[in-house]
C-alpha cells in the first residue's frame, strides 16, 4: 500500500508511521509510505496523518498504472519521453568505445542525422576472461568529450557496484544491463541521483521481477526510471534472443514507466534489425536502442550484430512515416 | 540436395536415379530428385539425366531462398499473397464456429468491412476432454455456407488426421494448428491436394523444425505452404504465449514461404492484440490472423483474447496507414 | 466434479443425469459422470441418483489423488507396476526396428539380462522428410514375432492417427510419442482399448496440459495410463532436452498414474545416460526407458544417445542396488 | 591455450610473453598465460620459454577436462570434496539468518546430525524492496560466533559488490548466487582469496556461460571454485524452476571441478525435495545444499520450500543407502 502523508505531519509522526506499517518512507512531492503488507487500509493508529492511500495486490506499486495511471515523464537533456509527449527517441552507437576515433566518428555521423543521443559501453559484462572488457574509465571521460563537442546526450552501461559511481558522474542516462538487472548495489546507488536509469530486463527474468527492480530504484527515491526490453531467453537458437513484445503489451497496459526497446541485441544478427526496429516503434514505445558502429567487422564486441553507418541511415529514413501512422515523432 | 532433371527423361530414368540417390521425386514444373544427403555433386552415373543441381546444407531444401530466392506466390481465392504482390491480407473470424446465427452474423461484419477472409475453427484441439470439442462436420458445412452466400475465402483447421479430408474439402485454406504440426497424417494428406495450407509453428518447436514439416509438404507435392507465427512457450506467465518476431526475421531472410502472424494466441488477452497486430504488420509480413468475436464473454473457447466487434472495426483502421509507410497493402 | 451413480440407476436415468450436467459418462467399477463444471455439489434434480461425489479445482479428475489416492496398478503382461507393488521396470532396444536381424539380436540380449520387455518404433516421427521414416506395418509383424519367440512384452509407438489401429493390435504397450501428445485421434482411439498406454509428454507442453491429455484416455474408458517424462525444450544447447525431475516429483505427489522417465531421449548423448538413469530411479518411479542399439555408430536414427550392448549391461548392474537401497524393485 | 612457461623465464620475459599473446598471466604451480585466441601453437617468439601448451576449442580453459582431467580437489575445513575423495558433503541451514537464536539452534541440531557445515544468508537477492533483506554484516558476525561454537563450516551469500569482502572475512565458502553469477565485482574479488567459492548457475545462463563465470575466478588465481546447479528458469508454472540434471551430466563429462546440487531452489516446495535429493546424489556429486528451518511457516524468506528439522533428519537417514550404492561417503 502507498500511503500518502498529510502536509502537516512531523519528523517524528513520519518516523512512528512508518515503524507502525513496516514501511519504507519516499519524499518528493510530498512524504509517502510504502508498506511491504498488502493492507486493505492504513492501521487506525495513524489514520489521522493519513492524506490518502492506495492498496496495491502485488510488490508492484510506484510502478503500477493502478496507483498512477499516466506514463511518466523522463527528461533526456532538452527532450522528453513520455508523458503528453508522443516522441520515441532514437538512441544509436557502438556495442564499446574503442578509442577516440572511433567514439568521434560516431558522433559526428549521429550528429549529421539531427539526433541528439548517443550510446556506448565502457564496461563490457563479457562472459568470457578471455576477451576485451571495456576501456573503463578512459571511455566514460572520452564519452564526456563527446558530450562537450556533440551536444549528445550519453547513455552508457554500468557493470557492477564497484564503478556505479563513475557511471553515474560521467553519463546522462545510466544503463543497467541485462546481466546487472537484480544488482543491488547499482540500484540503490541509482536511486540516490536524479539521472534517469535505463533499466534493462535479465533474459531470464519475468516481467514482475524486472518491474520490481524498478521499484528499488523509485522506493529508492529517484523517479526517472524507463524500461528496456533486449530479448528474453527462449530455446530457438537461430536468433541470439526472444524479443518479447507481448510483454511489452503487459508493460504497456499495466506499468506507468517510458519503454525502450533495443532489436539489436534481442536479433544478435544486423539482417533483422531493420524490420524488428519498424515492428518495435508501431508498438507505440517511447524509445529504440540501436547498435551502429564505423566498421562492424572490426568491432571488439557484438560485431554481427552492429549495423554500418549505410544501414542506419537508410533504417533511420524508414521510420518517421511508420511513427507519423502512429502518431508518434521520431527525435 | 535438389536435382532438376532433364526434360527428356524416361520414367525409367527418373526411377533408377531416385533410387541411386535415395531421392524423393518431385513433379511439377518438370521432374525433381529431393536428395537426403549432404551432396556436394550428383552421383556419376546420373550425370547425363541432370539439367542442374542445388545443394543445400541442411534439410530445408524447397523452403530455402538459397534454392529459390523469390517469396513463393500463394492464390487466396482471388487475392493473391506473397511474389510480387504487396499485398497483406486480415483474416479474422471467431476461435470456434458455435453456430449458424454466430458464424453468419462474423461473416456479414467481415464483408461490410470489404475483407475477403473469414477464420474459425470446427475441431478445436482442446487441451480438456471436459470442455468444448467444436462443431465437427456440422461446422464445416456452415463454413461452406458462409462462402457460398458472402464470397468469402474461409481458413478453418485440422486437428488430427480422422477428419482430415473432411477438412480439405470444405476449406479454401487448410489451417494446421500448432498442437498438430508434427503430424504426419495431417502433412501426408495435405501435400496431395493443392489447396493452400497455413502452417502454424508448434509453440515448442525450433524454426529448423516448423520449416522441416513445410518440406513435408512440399515435398509431396503441394507448393502452398503459408507459414505462421503465434507464439511459443517461454517463461514469462503474465502473456499466453512469446510472440517470436526475431523468428520472423530469420524466416523472412532464409526462406521462400509466405508468412502470417497471429497476435490473438501469442497475447492471449484482447488488451495488447491492436499494439501487437500494427507491430506484426510493420514487420513487412503477409498476413494477419486475429480473433474476433460477436460477443467475447460468452465465447466457448478462448474467450479472453477475442476481439469484439467494435474493437476490431477500430484497429483495421489504424491498419493502412501503418501498410502505406512500408509499402504494403491491406487486403 | 466425478459423481459415482447409483448401481440401481436405469439407463435412462444415467443419459438424464449427464444431459443435466453436461457431463461425460464413464463405465467400470460401476458408472461415473464427469462433468465439466467446477461444481461444488451435484444438482438438486439428480441428488436421489448420486452414490458419492468428488469436486474437483481443475480439468484434472480421475487422474487426481484428490480423487484416488493411491497409485494406480498397471499390467504389462504378467508384471505388474504402481499401486502396491515396488517394481520398477526396466524397458530397453532400440530407437527404430531396422531389420529381422537387428531387432531379433536385440530380442536375444534383452531375453539372456532376465527383463521382460522390449522398445522399438516403427513409425519414426522425424523432422525431416529426407530422413528414414520407420518401416512401418512391416516392424510392427516383426515385433509381433519377438513377443512370440522371445515372449517379451512390446513397447512401440504411434505417430499419427492414420496407423493408430495397427499399433495397438501389435503392440503391449502403445506409446504415444511426445509429438504426438494432443493427438486427439490417438488419444481416443487408446481410450478404446484396454492395453495400457505410455503417454510422453510434449516437450513444449506444461504438466497440466500433460495430465489433461491422459484425462482424455482415461475418461475415454481406458484406465491403464503411464505417465512419460521425457525432458521439455529449455534453452540449453549442450543437451538435447532438459529432463524435468522437479516435475516428476509434483506427479508423484498430485498425481495417480504410474511414471516411467525416459533419460536417453531428455540427454541425447550416450555418456550422460547412465548417470540420469540411476538419478531416475532414485526419484523411486515406476520403469526407465532406455535405447540401446547393437551399433549405435549405424543407427538409423537417434545415433548418438543410444547405448551399445556392454554399456546397458553394464549400467543394470549398478541399478539393483540403487534401487534396493530406496525399497525398489528391478524388474 | 593455456602455456605453461618454463621455470628459467624471468619476470621480464613473462610480460613479454604476455603481450605477445594477449595473455592472462596467472601464478600457482608454475607461470602459465591463457591467451584469447583459438591458437593452434605458441608463436615462434616464445617458443623458447615454452614449457608445454595446451590448446583449447572454446573460452573454457581451466576447467575444462580436456586440460585436466581430474576433478579438482577442494577443502572445506578438515573435510575434502573432489579428487580422489569419495565424498559427498551435505550442507543445510536456513535459507536467512533471521536471529541469534534461530541460527544457534539450527547449529545445534547440525551439529547433532554429525554433519560438518552450515549455510545461511545474510544480503538476500529479493525481488520486492518491500520484503526483508537480510540481517547484513550483523548476521555474518553470528555465522562467525556459530563457526567459533560449533566448529561448522560457514556457506554465505554475496549479493554484490559492496560487500563482498566483508562475505569473505566471515565465510569458509563464498557463495555467489544465481542472480550475482555474472556480477564482475564480485568474481574479481573473489578470485584474489583461496576460500573456496561456491558459484551457482544463474536461471537464464547456459552451461558455457556458468563455467565462463568460474573461470574468471580461476584465471584471477583461485582455483576453489565448486559449481552449483539449482534450478533453471523453463515453462513450466507448477515447480519454481527446473533442475538441469542433463546439465549436471554435461559438467561431470567435460569439466573438472566440484559439482554440488541444490534441490530445494529449484522444487521451490518441501514435498519434493526428499526425492530429488535422493535423485542428485544418485547423479554422483560432490554435495547437496538443502534448506533447513525450525520453522518454515513463519521463515522471512523461501518460506514454502524448507524443511522443518524432523523432514530433514528423515531424508538425511536415507542417503547414505543410496551413496554405498553409487559408491559415495556422505559427510
Amino acid at each position: 500500500m502507498i500511503i500518502h502523508l498529510k502536509d502537516s505531519v512531523t519528523q517524528a509522526q513520519i518516523k512512528s508511521a512508518a515503524d507502525a506499517t513496516q514501511a519504507i518512507i519516499l519524499h518528493g512531492e510530498g512524504v509517502k509510505l510504502i508498506t511491504p503488507a498488502a493492507l486493505k487500509e492504513p492501521p487506525t493508529a495513524i489514520q489521522s496523518l493519513v492524506e490518502s492511500f492506495h492498496p496495491t495486490d502485488s510488490d508492484i506499486q510506484l510502478a503500477s498504472r493502478g496507483y498512477s495511471s499516466e506514463t511518466r515523464t523522463v527528461e533526456i537533456g532538452e527532450t522528453t519521453i513520455g508523458g503528453s509527449s508522443r516522441n520515441t527517441v532514437v538512441v544509436t552507437g557502438p556495442c564499446s568505445v574503442e578509442s577516440r576515433e572511433q567514439i568521434f566518428g560516431v558522433a559526428e555521423f549521429i550528429t549529421k542525422l539531427g539526433l541528439k543521443t548517443i550510446r556506448a559501453g565502457c564496461y563490457k559484462p563479457r562472459t568470457s576472461p578471455y576477451s576485451f572488457q571495456g576501456m573503463g574509465l578512459e571511455g566514460l571521460k572520452l564519452l564526456s568529450e563527446v558530450r562537450e563537442k556533440f551536444g549528445l546526450r550519453v547513455f552508457t552501461e554500468v557493470r557492477d557496484a564497484t564503478h556505479v559511481h563513475d557511471v553515474i558522474e560521467h553519463a546522462d542516462v545510466i544503463q543497467i544491463g541485462a546481466k546487472s538487472m537484480y544488482d543491488h548495489g547499482i540500484l540503490k546507488a541509482c536511486a540516490k541521483t536524479q539521472k534517469p536509469v535505463l533499466l534493462k530486463r535479465g533474459f531470464g527474468s519475468t516481467l514482475q521481477e524486472f518491474v520490481q527492480c524498478a521499484e528499488f530504484i523509485l522506493s529508492g527515491g529517484n523517479p526517472n526510471v524507463i524500461l528496456c526490453e533486449r530479448g528474453i531467453r527462449a530455446f530457438e537458437p537461430k536468433t541470439r534472443f526472444t524479443l518479447d513484445l507481448c510483454g511489452v503489451a503487459y508493460l504497456k497496459e499495466h506499468i506507468n514507466l517510458p519503454i525502450i526497446l533495443d532489436p539489436s541485441h534481442a536479433m544478435g544478427h544486423a539482417y533483422g534489425v531493420a524490420d524488428l526496429t519498424r515492428s518495435c516503434l508501431a508498438m507505440g514505445v517511447d524509445g529504440l536502442l540501436i547498435e551502429t558502429h564505423p566498421n562492424p567487422k572490426v568491432a571488439k564486441s557484438d560485431a554481427a550484430q552492429q549495423l554500418d553507418f549505410g544501414q542506419f541511415e537508410q533504417l533511420l529514413g524508414t521510420l518517421s512515416p511508420v511513427a507519423n501512422a502512429i502518431g508518434k515523432k521520431i527525435i
